[in-house]
């Protein structure tokens, strides 16, 4: 029998922090693009349409020694059932044996990463002098997002929220998100110094914003390219899947473009639209080829930038490794034979 | 947090009979072609070709309610470190939620269910009078898959184990082979009746068998079309994967072929050379749809007929969820919060 730590949800809850969770998907973008480190195919299911669906995202990570899944279902039903609408489970291998090594709740661990990834491409994409982000969505992506940027790029000075899609209670749902953006800051000690504010006109809110980030379930365009002024960063992260689509498919032509997984991205991320109706038909590289430096990224303060984040499971496994490495040391969660 | 059951590598082997997994595999096979049952895409990494590498299976069982998959690893180099070379370990969750409900140690359940599968082929498209069976290769999958046939076929009467590709120490290796099979039939409180010899001349063994499984992982065949009698069934389970062969591709343009999965069976099954070489074009069905008497399987008894079985999830799916029950009722295993 095999010996397996067990991380439970609150577990995960009292090891994570936002900090580390850059450094972790940073690591996990170099690996991707420094090692033999893949991406394995996404698996989608759909139950019910925009109701109950779930992903089995996979993938192995050389330099941790290291290969895993996890398997993230989507479940509105679940609401009225007083049940998480996120169940997201992360079953961990060691690469030299194919042993498994770690059952962790990666709820958290998702949520945490993909705002790490959507600060991780503004930070090495956007203008060094951005002083204005925009978030589109307000929920989980959209915290994330904010508590990621505001520790990523400490220069920023104004978020603003909009929500496009519905507008009702968004004083209060931006009162709240800002809160909990403080709750996240709270765990690396760090207080918010931006102004975060709602606003109810998206065309202002874009022409204002040095970077935007797209954090909603969207599939529908729901910012014009002529609204973008020159310069703009856009970090794209509302769910990979078909049919996703939150920015103007024309904004491509005329932009500096890095994905995530470039396979994953053409099939199921923001570009997908502007390949499939052949606005453009190649990319300029993935991020981790940036971090790298084996790609220059922004050539000037006009050009506009496109981090299309998909996410990828490799930006899992790295957080849930440091979190299990912090696991040991400081004698959380359980472990189990199996 | 979500309460899960975990099942562990002494747990499953405490719980699991053949009689069990028989069952637990048709229903599976039942469902996938009568309900909104689904295998989903095969995932195969490899490591180190024939060395090391990795399968990650599956899909849903609307019947029971479950969705899961499992990763299981195969690594040579785990010999020389005294691990096991197999590593299976499967995850289940409920289809209406999409919460976890098991973590499980399926490599027993691998090994029964496959053993289950080369059974239940032979039980729905052999020869009725079937007495002489053939089975090709020593290891795991011929183990179970001749315990499974005396189970399912109490008319056997001779089991002859061919090794071509490795003859050495046959003899011995058929000795220990009957042992483990009067073990797992132990379980069931059943006496080996029929005999098992090994046999070094594999084309007088075709010759005389109504039955032949094909149990290695081979990627070049091993039985000339030429052998084979009219009226012979076969199973062919040796490991999907890309290239693997162990019968004749011509042997397919004269039998009637049914696939466990259709799909799985032209990417990675025993039939993907016949339909690269165009030798077939289509094949007749899934043995799903025999056991539910949609299609007719076998016409006579001069028909050739094959059943192609890569193995799909849905078989542990099913014997997994059959051991979670009986677990539940025997307090065996644990439960973790996750």
């Amino acid at each position: 029998m095999t010996k397996i730590k067990v991380l439970n949800e609150n577990d995960v809850n009292s090891l994570i922090d936002m900090e580390l969770a850059i450094r972790a998907v940073e690591n996990a973008y170099r690996e991707k693009n420094s090692t033999n480190s893949h991406v394995w195919p996404l698996i989608f299911y759909e139950y019910e349409h925009n109701i109950f669906d779930l992903d089995i995202r996979s993938g192995n990570l050389d330099g941790y020694n290291s290969f895993g899944l996890k398997v993230i279902s989507y479940n509105e039903n679940n609401l009225k059932k007083n049940l998480p609408k996120v169940n997201a489970t992360g079953l961990i291998f060691n690469s030299i044996t194919g042993q498994p090594t770690a059952l962790v709740n990666v709820a958290s661990i998702t949520a945490f990463r993909t705002g790490a990834a959507a600060a991780i491409g503004a930070k090495y994409l956007a203008r060094k002098d951005s002083k204005n982000v925009l978030i589109v969505g307000c929920g989980n992506v959209a915290l994330h997002s904010i508590a990621a940027i505001l520790i990523a790029m400490p220069q920023i000075e104004n978020v603003i929220v909009c929500n496009p899609k519905n507008n009702t209670g968004l004083v209060e749902k931006v009162k709240k998100l800002k809160s909990d953006v403080q709750s996240i800051l709270d765990l690396s000690n760090k207080t918010i110094k931006a102004t975060i504010i709602s606003s109810e006109n998206i065309e202002e809110s874009v022409k204002e914003s040095d970077i935007i980030i797209t954090a909603t379930p969207s599939e529908k365009s729901m910012i014009k390219v002529d609204w973008v002024k020159e310069g703009t960063h856009f970090s794209c992260m509302g769910g990979g899947m078909p049919n996703k689509q939150e920015i103007d498919s024309e904004t491509f032509k005329k932009a500096i473009i890095f994905a995530d997984d470039t396979k994953q991205c053409i099939e199921n991320g923001e570009m997908q639209t502007a390949f499939r109706n052949s606005i453009i038909s190649s990319i300029d590289g993935e991020i981790g080829e940036v971090i790298l430096n084996q790609k220059k990224g922004r050539t000037s303060d006009k050009d506009i930038t496109i981090f299309d984040s998909t996410g990828i499971f490799l930006q899992d496994l790295a957080l849930a490794i440091e979190l299990i490495e912090k696991a040991k040391l400081e004698n959380i969660g359980i472990d189990i034979e199996i």
